[in-house]
């Protein structure tokens, strides 16, 4: 841990000696380098529980200035090589793609088989799928709860995908993760800690979304959390910021995607339909993810849009998805991935 | 519940119908109007489970706005007069404002006793210190947990100051219930819907702050979540939103408040503190927010902040609370409020 | 022009009459729709003068509810197919990728010479360059003026680059567009309503860059000054927007090339070099921006970009570019769009 | 000028001394300190060009930090006291607040003099009212031009109101400034270098304000411009900023007037009616800017603001802002600021 404290102009030599003090009693080593009659202070420590802003209050500082990253496990500098997620033996963070997709929420088993069949038809090798949903609106459809697991548990046993699906608590998280070959822990719970260390005591994969307007660093600490908790397996999502913009629900910030390359060796995987929440736009930015360098995406697929109990205005219908997929097939290899075969249904 | 489906300009008859269809077989009443060449379809109906967003991906729909307001019972239309909430004989949303101080962690019998008085003396009436302190990083202290709500519970005794105080999860929201006259729901939290169906079952005050990014209308609908409960003890918290902004750490929203009272009858307060998180802006913050027409302010006040274990940085020292105090008694009889007497400490 | 007024719950007989007075008083026809106690006035006609906004604070108004877009000549409703720009004999918006590339500013003849050597070695048929620079700072280099058109002049002639600048003010606007083969209105100037009326009345090409804060419906607004005064040959950029994220100066907005292929028949163009602001990240929102369907690039090329006067940390190295240009063609061959041939040098 | 250049972790000595050469090639005087096996180099100097993210390209740099602000003439470092700016004889910036009040855009004589009759009565000694109108749409109404300016200079005759308009370009500035006592230069046009310059040249007090989504310190070099040509005559504005909130048109920015105090001597006045948008709003946040601090305000009166050109459902009617101008009167003695008397108009 390194830090700087930038000390006022004229800063009087008691403040920066009480600045010093504290730095010490702390556990730092300090040094002192005036510049142009202005002292700034580097500290190193082995500490975790400094806080750069606890500074900004002493008498004479300017601004506080933390050099070295706030994340650890999560960091290039701690794990230079890409981690490779392994999920009921499918690999998400390889040369393939991992390709995610299904409704937003199960509504029945006609509904979730047929779409199944069809993204698996399509080359998908997961199938995303929501029991439980976390809604603006306390009138809003939930999610089937219970109910919703057991037609996932179902669908794997007749399609063989993998299943994704979303925990909104603590409380349901040990039924979610029996039926979850990956835990989806949600956009709005991205900052839920107790959530993240209940999960993080697990070894079931997750599925870290980016909170609407959180910071790629917040998405990283978030993903801390897990790894400190000891559970490895994550991929990060990034599914969409808020910005000004009426014409679309979100922003779907694939700057993200080249940043965390840089930062983590986790990989990441990109939800355009969540991301730009307008179905007519979702094939232009799940291409657009794939030639950032997304090791997967997420994409809403429902047999029947006009007729979904949630989010219909963003799925795509299942020979719209097979179009998509051929082309993701063709940016894919583009950018030296792959995606998996598309099979015949029969 | 009224809405419109806007057809785009040469929407097929088919399409209209298949609109039109779409909202009988849901229960709805349907109008349709055209207007030079386009239709128009008027919706209305007592259903809680439309979301307008579903219409978006029919065939030949341009767009679908909604007419009433979401919310329900935390809204205007339900009560026209502003809801007074009684916290432990307190009360928020009446002519006095309520005046919420304290440090941000408990930390030490010392620290909470000492601020306590000094808060109390200046004219608090509710002393506000975390004992679960949800924080960015896992690594960072998470507040004393039992251990400050047993000094909490303690300097509530010595000193008979309202403890507002936040939860952080279902699982520890029964043992903070148990001392806090109001829980607090951080921002972090505004989302995490179990939290408040669980705070909703209860009839404890509930401080339910803005989350960061969050509009308006999404404060109010996790206030509905907590109403909808049988929780009517709803007070709510402009805390400051994201922005660009680097020279503060958040942007305190001073619009909410007007907007709020517009819409809403329950109480709103304001935290300066976080809301603009640089403590020489703090003052000015909260003689604002009280010009703007809040109920109440929260505020960091901690007796050494430089030593502080969080948010050192936007706490105040007990005497410059004190003469802002001053100021706001000042402020508050201009727009005809009040705020509780200063008393003799010994 | 379509626009809906819906009337407040409780709207009195006499405030709706006073607002379809108001509207037949401007030439509007109306429509009367009661759904459910609550009155909608739907008024259309043919004005270019109504803000719906003005009706806002009329008795017994709710809200006022735009219909039509505002925009007229950029619209897809005015013109179906894609329109190509030529600029001077180069084609944008046709299957093969716009290419343009070069300095931030142009600096001196062997940068400048040396730069666009390279570009159009590996393919580029337009340099980029700025003789006049917008800068945040008074005290920052502002280009080389006149010196710098000049030189832009000479390099066109000896290799035969398209030259594409920026113009600040109206002031210098005919001597750029004497040397400017397309003409660059920057971010900032977005706004600038007297220099795009301006621009409007030249037929010279124009490239417009997106306010760093504008929404996707003031660029077209902003564009369609342009084409209200005559200049048809617009091409649009997105160029990044400002959000929270300290990681990257900008966060390219891709989420905007299908929504203005859905609005606008103009074509778009990204530059990924602002777009994201740190050079590691252009080559991945370069190909995204292909993949997204995007009509061109504009990529910042330095042949020394550590020594560059602005702007340096976002340059790619003439053979950064040269690999980057392979990748684009094989991201562009798989979304069916070409890029011109790389050309031996000597 | 000082800077702090941050190098890698494993930054090869080369690469220090490459970052060393260039910093001192550029002037600069330079120290390296090494903190924990990373260099840090201190650079300090006295010139105006260099840009810190110049550094960031070079290898083996991490990050490069300004110390300095990047601003000089405006800062509270250039100028301890506050500046008073004299606008005709009236003081802005002292202990009475500058009540500017009047239209948005002037429409004809009799809403002219209405209006400004009325803004007198009730204490105002500033008159605004735009001439001429930077409008989103080439289609809306911007303003009635030079004769509008005739309509000021009259209406200055009779009331002996100071007039504040608004200019648009460099090739109006002169005929707006024969008439205007004060030059507004909106927030589309604070990043409009020409016309600052232009503006810098003359001596007229400037209200400048804050760009839709600039940050202060962008404000604050907007405002350097004017200052490094010579105009001292600065009055700032903050007049909201774009956020995500659909319930108001923009989002008053209150922040910005204890952040601008601190970093500058120049006065900053608020403008509440485009600050939040919306008319039964504008009450709240003209007293929250003057508890906060502002040095006056500038609000939107109409005689009728249903039959506004422009900007209608944010003008108040003259007896509101009579009501209001009591109001910010007691709030303003609250915080030690004075209004100007209200006037018998017969």
């Amino acid at each position: 841990m390194i830090m700087l404290v930038v000390m006022k102009p004229h800063a009087s030599r008691a403040e920066v000696l009480a600045v010093r003090e504290r730095l010490l009693s702390m556990g730092f080593s300090v040094k002192e380098v005036p510049v142009d009659g202005r002292v700034t202070i580097s500290a190193s420590g082995d500490t975790g529980r400094l806080d750069p802003e606890e500074f900004a209050s002493l008498g004479g500082v300017e601004q506080t200035i933390p050099i070295s990253k706030p994340f650890r496990l999560v960091g290039r500098e701690f794990r230079k090589e890409n981690t490779e997620i392994i999920v009921d033996g499918e690999v998400v963070g390889g040369k393939e793609l991992a390709i995610i997709a299904g409704p937003c929420s199960v509504e029945s088993w006609e509904q979730v088989l047929q779409t199944a069949e069809a993204v698996k038809e399509a080359g998908a090798k997961f199938l995303r799928g929501g029991a439980y949903k976390p809604r603006t609106s306390p009138y809003a459809f939930q999610g089937l709860k219970a109910e919703g697991l057991a037609l996932l548990r179902e669908v794997k046993r007749v399609t063989g995908l993998k299943i994704v699906t979303e925990v909104k608590d603590v409380q349901t998280l040990n039924s979610v993760a029996e039926v979850a070959d990956m835990i989806q822990i949600g956009a709005r719970n991205m900052s839920n800690y107790s959530l993240l260390e209940a999960a993080g005591d697990l070894r079931t994969p997750v599925l870290l979304k980016r909170g609407i307007s959180a910071t790629i660093e917040e998405l990283l600490m978030s993903a801390e959390y897990l790894l400190a908790r000891g559970n490895q397996n994550v991929v990060l999502c990034e599914r969409g910021i808020r910005t000004f913009e009426p014409y679309t629900r979100n922003t779907l910030d694939l700057n993200a995607i080249p940043v965390v390359k840089k930062l983590s060796h986790l990989p990441i995987i990109v939800d355009p339909s969540h991301g730009i929440g307008v179905w007519d736009g979702v094939a232009s930015m799940a291409l657009a993810g794939v030639a950032a360098g997304a090791d997967g995406l997420l994409i809403e697929v429902h047999h029947d849009p006009s007729k979904a109990l949630s989010d219909g205005h963003q799925s795509l219908k299942p020979e719209r998805f097979k179009e998509l997929m051929e082309k993701i097939r063709m940016v894919a290899a583009a950018v030296d991935r792959t995606v998996g075969e598309s099979v015949n249904a029969q």
